[in-house]
């Protein structure tokens, strides 16, 4: 079949929209219409070529909102007509991974799913002949997309799938980053560096959390009004201060936050975020992602005295099991995204949304197909 | 009153055996007789000059198994005739760490102890009018010593105080970051580097915690047979294998072990044992101390993929209210000690421990006064 896509034929150039074919369905996949897909940084940092893993020509887009249209063979539990948000980290149920309550990371389609293709190793997308690589298992820049069942979490109908795409990646993330990873208990102290999508959710899952302190960070002053109204008790623009980062936190917390999150991919940011920890007990999570080849480090006496340096790929949240508990987590009113929403627009203007990313203007963009 | 001591007059120098006055206890002060002292890895760092707080001249020693002597004013719950091992980490009992159960890193007299004087800022050793430093809040390379109450734990007396003075540094650290620190599971298995005394005693803290499979590593092929007496099920020589060390214990457990530990104070082999962990769950700890000025690091990606990098003192055992009960643990049989004591002698051959430590032959040289 035919549908509309974001092509990213290339690193560093915009977005194409192209008719494109879908191959049929293979075993354990399923057809999917995509009602609507968040613009994270992500997309934005494999487009610029940063990431070691980015292949071209692909189909970017991995938070998506979708519906079921038609299931390949074998598929147990999908039917045409369920909702479902796709995962960049599968569940399988069965591997080693999946059945450890430690970890989130099912390993199962791993080597297809970061390489751009699907469990077979070949792909569904291509232009005039020429395949199209997939994106993260997702590609949720067309209207049309493959995905295999173990990779999709069905989700409570009621959900308007325009605003819970955003659990796809960002939200889930700094939510879970707080509760699953680090584990915040009530009444700690929290720094939050970076306030994007991630960070204001880390913010969010801090509030959860019942944190008594809450420290946003952000080199942009535009971004304290946000992150005030989700409940940070503190903003430091670090432009604005004397000296180190974690040097001023540790003085203004009368020794370092008891939790602290990276939410940039900033090297330096990530070494700074550590060493703002409380000495004995100060654990920081790092969830930006990096570019290729970079490095953090720190003395190693800041980890002998007590603190703990740990990281998180989607706030540890196993896909099927537990996301579906955020969607209705967001519908009783818990989860916040109304408004992390501040731009809507059609695929057509999908290279806008990436500006008014890289700009700062839009916490997140949400493409309506 | 005068006191036989080895005194290190500068760094990279013998100690030398030298006839010194000790002052007058003041508050909360306690003369102890130190009747054995074991020779840690750390004593010889700080006397190579690589210790950035190294402080000369002073008494070295922090391995200690006292009696006391004589109590100062304020001394509360010892009295002449107790046995006591003495604690470079304190615990007052009253402080934030002392109060909180994540940590044994009780600061109350931190800026003291690490700078070489007693808590009121001054010194109670001297020769010839000279004032000379104390070391880690203990100078155990003394016939007499004086430590304050708050760092000393009361122990059993029938326990043998030239076996349990060990208990005060390099066992405990080992066992505890086992037990405490990286909490080691059942079943897990566990990659330890580093087989001296603290290394060792990781592996007997791994078969406390019931690890499945123990793999001991050292460039010495001596250790071998110690670590395996211990309990450790494999035996790897770094320099008998082809590429990295992380990469093959990858290969022979199946992606990496759940537990490492770094007992060297090398920031090469802490980065190798951070990534021979497992994906997903993998926690390393850093236990050695790294020269002056050294930095660890590794690409963010391999934190983000679920490993935590954590780190230890004393393996996190609060020292008056812990420590006693690792006595009654040797005592019980559940501890073992003798063994590692490879070598005693008198104070007066106390250099020879220095040699015999440098050239790999002994486990633990103890100092019988």
């Amino acid at each position: 079949m035919k549908t509309r896509a974001a092509v990213a034929w290339e690193a560093k150039k915009t977005l194409e929209i192209e008719e494109i074919e879908i191959e049929k369905l293979k075993e354990g996949e399923v057809l999917l219409k995509v009602v609507a897909s968040g613009v994270c940084h992500t997309d934005a940092f494999t487009l610029s070529g940063e990431d070691p893993e980015g292949v071209f020509p692909c189909i970017l887009g991995h938070e998506g909102g979708c519906i079921v249209l038609e299931c390949g063979p074998s598929v147990k539990n999908l039917k045409p007509g369920d909702h479902v948000i796709p995962l960049y980290i599968p569940e399988c149920g069965n591997c080693k991974y999946c059945e450890s309550s430690k970890t989130n990371l099912c390993q199962s389609i791993a080597s297809t799913v970061w390489t751009g293709f699907m469990p077979d190793g070949t792909r569904r997308f291509s232009k005039n002949g020429k395949s199209i690589y997939h994106y993260m298992g997702c590609s949720t820049f067309s209207e049309y997309t493959v995905i295999p069942e173990i990779a999709l979490a069905k989700i409570n109908k009621e959900a308007p799938l325009e605003k819970v795409c955003l659990l796809g990646c960002g939200v889930t993330t700094g939510i879970g980053a707080v509760l699953n990873t680090a584990k915040v208990e009530p009444g700690s102290t929290v720094a939050v560096f970076g306030l994007g999508g991630i960070g204001l959710s880390v913010i969010q899952g801090a509030i959860m959390a019942k944190a008594s302190r809450i420290i946003a960070i952000d080199v942009n002053p535009n971004k304290q009004q946000m992150a005030k109204f989700l409940g940070a008790t503190d903003f430091i623009n670090p432009l604005e201060i004397n000296g180190s980062i974690s040097e001023y936190i540790k003085e203004i917390t009368n020794g370092g936050v008891d939790y602290s999150f990276e939410c940039i991919g900033n090297i330096h940011v990530m070494r700074d975020a550590l060493e703002c920890t409380h000495l004995g007990w100060g654990v920081s999570t790092v969830i930006g992602v990096a570019g290729a080849g970079k490095e953090i480090s720190t003395r190693p006496f800041n980890l002998v005295v007590g603190r703990t340096w740990k990281g998180t790929a989607f706030g540890g949240v196993k896909g099927r099991s537990q996301l579906p508990d955020y969607v209705n987590r967001y519908l009783s009113g818990e989860i916040e995204l109304d408004s992390m929403i501040t731009h809507k627009m059609p695929l057509e203007d999908i290279n806008k949304a990436f500006e008014l990313m890289h700009n700062g203007t839009s916490i997140r963009s949400v493409i309506l197909f």
